[in-house]
């Protein structure tokens, strides 16, 4: 694990939940709240990031994340470059690193990186600047730091505390970064009761999800849940992994009202998006009383910024003097 | 119809021209006047969408429509998201609703849509959020308000007035949602002599374009006309359509300088762009004294201001309090 | 050659270092170091280009120019339209002229250009307004002259002149046009002692270059240079000219350490990127201790807003009033 702070505690690189406390996961929560809007209102605009110049790095196609860093930065006053990773450097032939260090000396400040290969930002974090600074947006199967900040966060607008909740993740637990990072930081808050619901071989490793119970009938997984996280169904792996099409899987995995009435009466359903509708959740229950999807979207843009104010901050700090 | 402004009569969508008063498009047209710089001069810089965020949601593809937007929009001071629709989130299996609710969630304020079907627009108007706005930027055949608003200002930038102008469109009307929109905008502001000039097979059905006399010969229609309308011509249509290549069109209902001799001797020439030079219209005519077809693009970036503007105004007489 | 001033002297143009003046590349390498922040330095952000709209046509797929391009544009305040000039606009048939045209119209003052075909800048400028200006982001093997000159700023914030020094520019020289415009520039800044090293299929014609030394070997190329400038080998051209595959290119001209020995004990080591390692250049001499291949990227923004903001100048004297 490469260390996320600096010396005085700053937050200077996001790439994973793992080793964050409590106080600085609620730090940031805290910060993101004073950010949101609720839509409607007139979004925040600040100059938290004057004069810095972020790019995003996005070797996987991602309309929703990449635009919700991409408003969150330039809320803030940042400048941001949007690069296509396959359809450019790659093709010629240069390599990331190459590209990294051109956008350094560009005075580049932060970057942010998707890949769907686990690996990445670690290795962006070796090779930076000492005044560069890294935030995964989504790494392989990994870690996805941003998403499980913005659950914690929706669920903390619902609920007074974490410690006694029961939180069901259903789906692709085994490939879902989204389930490794929300899971964490609910761990991290308080919360010991989590659940994981798959077909068996969709559950992830033994020695993954620590404490995390498992549940392969998703009746008795979400019976009693206070929070009930669907994860977006790959179809190529779903045939691959489970020998299900949409209809057979959306029979013994979705969620759809009846199901729903299992879990506590004022439930919270949840998605990272994009939904197959019909596939892992039904209509009626995605725009259902219980959702807080899109509550969920509106909390990322505000945790980005947050998470970009904090970084701002720190690297304010270690600034080569003109 | 849907309705196209609020309670207090504030310009809230902009899907067609249909059911504007000749107050409101004048209003909006007195507005673009104030914003419209001409070439050499400042672009006019403004801070009336501050904190506001558009995007750009482009189905089909366009250059010049995409950027005038987005120039309007940033001048203006909003922020803008260009999605690619067609790469990203449909490949994604995500529904357009899906899409638009997202944005929502990300505090997006207004809507540009273009679509090659036709419905798009009042879709997305039905299902938009109370304090969200919806503006065409050209849909199927139907509807292009914003051109048919630059085409009225351009006229108007040259003609005391709208009552007793003879106006020739030519080309392909039946598929054309600039002949409707600015049909309709010329009717609404008092001309009512508007000539449709084209084959039989790309003339519009009977109950459409009410009081608008037909000609099949290009010599007929624009015989005395005050303004004369060149339609861009779409290969495919006039080879299925009229058994037409570019140069039997050409010769057929091509506008150059010994047809233009026809029309009144200070004729105005316009064309919505891009043009084919030589199929619909011959370069000397095209860049002729009589040619305002590039004060339409420069009116077109103004209108669009105006109605950006307008529509801002309107929503912040809706926005949620902090 | 086209003027690339106005009649005050001031910049108006710039697609080739040709007819610059040692005191006006000077000015401009001035304020570059005024705009120039090292990496870890905040960047310099500035009102220069307030109101001014800038679009980037690339017909040639390029990250770190038009990103280079991108961020001096708007870090001076301008609004910058990046056009993919074979996706759309060529492909509907519209003409380039018709695009340039169009963009002028919407009050665009600053086309950027870049284009695998030689001619197209200059053809620019005999088609743009009086009030509009061009810059070449490169064109075909002619000329790439923000390359010429990041490169003598680079090399002048390591040396006190020009005069005297010996510089090796090696590779594919004869397709090069960053060769081209960075010998142009060392000459009129006084280095006489110009070297071209390459196989003898991809040295320039005899009329090129003059005044230059050719060499065959790079042992004898380099030797006691106080430059060594390293071109990108195309894989193409070194198949189809030299019968060479990328390790026999690197056995022959590749610039590694032990090479390194013959030029002078404090050479700078320079390369326009992208490089292809382990082909033209070794890792170990693009990273070590006298390369400035970084630097030449920092120095590129600096360039470009200091060519930007003279531009703008110029453009303000001519200005049609409101």
């Amino acid at each position: 694990m490469r260390s996320q702070t600096d010396g005085a505690g700053g937050l200077k690189h996001l790439i994973s939940l793992d080793g964050l406390t409590r106080e600085s996961i609620t730090s940031i929560l805290d910060r993101a709240e004073s950010y949101r809007r609720f839509p409607g209102q007139p979004a925040y605009e600040g100059r938290e990031l004057a004069a810095v110049t972020l790019a995003n790095l996005f070797f996987e196609p991602s309309t929703r994340t990449r635009a919700s860093f991409d408003l969150a930065s330039r809320r803030l006053g940042a400048h941001v470059l949007n690069l296509e990773m396959q359809s450019s450097s790659r093709v010629k032939g240069e390599t990331m690193l190459d590209t990294i260090y051109t956008l350094e000396a560009m005075n580049t400040d932060i970057f942010v990186i998707r890949d769907s290969e686990a690996g990445t930002p670690e290795f962006l974090i070796d090779h930076v600047a000492p005044h560069v600074s890294v935030i995964s947006a989504g790494e392989a199967h990994v870690s996805h730091p941003t998403q499980g900040l913005l659950d914690v966060l929706t669920i903390r607008a619902h609920r007074r505390r974490f410690a006694g909740l029961k939180v069901a993740i259903v789906g692709d637990i085994k490939h879902s970064r989204v389930a490794r990072s929300t899971a964490r930081a609910l761990r991290t808050l308080g919360t010991s009761d989590v659940r994981l619901v798959a077909p068996e071989s969709l559950l992830p490793a033994e020695d993954e999800f620590q404490g995390a119970l498992r549940f392969t009938r998703i009746e008795d997984g979400i019976d009693g849940a206070d929070v009930v996280m669907m994860l977006r169904i790959q179809k190529e792996r779903m045939a691959q992994a489970a020998s299900l099409d949409d209809a057979a899987y959306f029979r013994t995995f979705g969620l759809d009202a009846r199901r729903l009435k299992l879990a506590q009466p004022d439930v919270l359903v949840m998605h990272p998006g994009p939904m197959n509708r019909g596939v892992e959740i039904s209509s009626d229950v995605a725009d259902g009383p219980h959702s807080v999807i899109r509550e969920q979207v509106n909390n990322g843009v505000a945790v980005r910024m947050a998470v970009l104010a904090a970084i701002a901050a720190t690297l304010t700090r270690h600034r080569r003097p003109l």
